[in-house]
């Protein structure tokens, strides 16, 4: 796909971090970089020009929610996801099988595909890796995903490997099936904390040539420990010109950690959804805005931060807007969590490209803190 | 006060209506004009900036509402409302008489002020003309109502002479205890359906000579030749060359009937209020966004409407944000909404200079039609 290719400019001699610029048919972005999540064409309460204006560069959008609301049909009548949802940047589509797989409680496997019911109404629905990414196609994102198995933590090892295979022949099925020249779709390394299933998931994939590869973790979220582990046995056996996208990461230790390891792009719905819960990522810790300690507290939320709600607000009024439920409370939050991640993704290609990713890490862990969550 | 005056620039000639700039400490602003209301410090979903984007000029706050969250003095302590909510336009605050006498139903009025209970909590509250003086000095605003108490419709004649004279010892009352030069503090003309008593509420207001004058109705809406003719026994007693302002009204046929008769200043919930619950005024007639047929009608919610919404987004992707439940949806929605009717009020002024707003009116009327509500 000559529209989409990772260009890598530097390699950090520290670590195996490494900084890249990612062309896409919708303009080039910088990795290492964080995703927001617009679940429904929207990334939660905030303007596509909100969205670019904080610094992100994919956005991300999912397939399963799509389907359901408004359904593909209608966002390909649209001209597209970008175009429905007024994003000029590049986009990326889940293949919903996170989903499928964490959010259903009765659901079907068979090779051909799952079997499983709608969180809105209870209607059966289907899919299969080529109805996958027939729905895909029509959403029209820059950069697709494969239909994969989420296995639980911790899995028996016997179930892992069928699962494994199975979501190797689905990548296959996805490849073949899919048509778009001008969308790029990714594979994904599956295995739960198995390394020979890791390593041989990785291996299959990459024999079927994706211009990308995601890494998916378990449908619930495993010990750092595991997680970290899982990337080892993972990143290494994957080809260094192709994008790494670690899925549905947004925690600062394991961003920092995806990042030492080789990753280049990770999303997770964590900033926007504590935001609009009144949590709020800051260099000063975390901040629960409710308290009553900020009823007067005339202060930025953040006062290093360059976002525009600690450009213009103070926490007193921050506060105000939360105990009030007020809609504008929750998009100056969501704007700070964003921007905050995202000015966090600036500084480590930063660091990256001055050969110190090391030290802003651990810099970085000292001054936040080595907690999941934040 | 030298720096709040009203400068009539033209009259038309075929109405009473009236063209002018209001000159406040906050910058100068044309009238006629619609005020969107920040009930909370904020205008529901909206940033100050896209307040003034949409040709915003003054915007109105709660007195009531703001007393009980987050408190006047946590507002001045934040510099005032100006500073606590970031517009930097002119705000007008209301003395809370409207939320007192309608949304309270415990209320014991007497000479000295009125006892209620909070809608939050059931508190037991106590406002007087200068209590709600001195919480509206703390609050700040360029604009500020004296407390004034509001009659049901239709109202026994006995019951309204006895409430218009308190009225006007309230306001003789907050006249006394207003202290802040910087505020330009308004008497509300009372007497609900009856000529007598709304010709001598207006006159013996205009002797203590207010900075301007406003128009109340009563706690609920009156049949639109009541409230017509509630003008006529106003207006023609106030001074020309005093802003007048009607509380409370924002649909179309009242605001052109307010302007025909020479008033300058509107406010009202209404379309922010209607657009949270999906229904819209466009040039095409009122629209339900959730309605089936705009499932796939892709063109934009108003063609003729100037809009950020009306020039980025589809109706087939405000629908699916409304069904969906989205927060951007709301803001997209309110925006086309209050822009509708400040685009009106644009109209409004030029059909004055023009001195053909009588034409104007009955074009706009048979356009919409005459209904209450739109």
């Amino acid at each position: 796909m000559k529209d989409f290719y990772l260009e890598i400019k530097h390699v950090c001699k520290q670590t195996g971090a490494r900084y890249g610029i990612l062309h896409t048919p919708h303009g080039d972005v910088e990795v290492p970089m964080f995703m927001p999540v617009g679940t429904l064409a929207t990334v939660k309460t905030l303007s596509p020009e909100e969205v670019k204006d904080m610094g992100a560069g994919v956005i991300l959008s999912n397939t399963y929610h799509l389907h359901l609301r408004p359904g593909e049909d209608i966002v390909q009548k649209a001209g597209g996801l970008h175009k429905f949802m007024n994003y000029k940047g590049p986009i990326l589509t889940d293949s919903g099988g996170f989903q499928v797989f964490s959010l259903q409680e009765n659901r079907k496997i068979s090779e051909e595909g799952v079997e499983f019911k709608s969180h809105l109404n209870g209607d059966k629905l289907f899919f299969t890796p080529e109805s996958v990414i027939k729905i895909e196609e029509k959403l029209g994102a820059d950069i697709i995903m494969s239909f994969d198995e989420c296995i639980p933590y911790p899995a028996n090892k016997k179930y892992a490997e069928k699962s494994v295979e199975r979501t190797l022949r689905w990548a296959k099925r996805g490849l073949t099936a899919h048509t778009r020249k001008d969308q790029a779709l990714f594979g994904i390394v599956q295995g739960g904390e198995f390394p020979d299933l890791r390593k041989h998931c990785a291996e299959e994939l990459v024999k079927m040539d994706f211009p990308g590869y995601s890494i998916g973790g378990t449908s619930i979220g495993e010990p750092k420990d595991v997680f970290s582990k899982m990337l080892d046995y993972s990143v290494p056996y994957l080809p260094e010109d192709k994008p790494r996208y670690l899925m549905g990461v947004g925690s600062i230790d394991y961003l920092l950690e995806g990042i030492a390891k080789g990753i280049d792009m990770f999303d997770c719905v964590l900033p926007t959804r504590i935001a609009r819960h009144g949590a709020l990522m800051t260099s000063q810790g975390r901040v629960n805005i409710r308290g009553a300690q900020y009823k007067e507290d005339f202060s930025p939320l953040d006062p290093e931060c360059d976002c525009y709600t600690c450009k213009n607000y103070t926490k007193a009024y921050l506060r105000h807007l939360y105990v009030a439920d007020e809609a504008f409370g929750k998009r100056l939050l969501s704007i700070h969590n964003v921007r905050f991640l995202i000015h966090l993704m600036e500084e480590a290609r930063k660091a990256i490209q001055e050969d110190r990713f090391g030290d802003f890490r651990e810099e970085i862990l000292r001054k936040y803190g080595d907690k999941r969550g934040f």
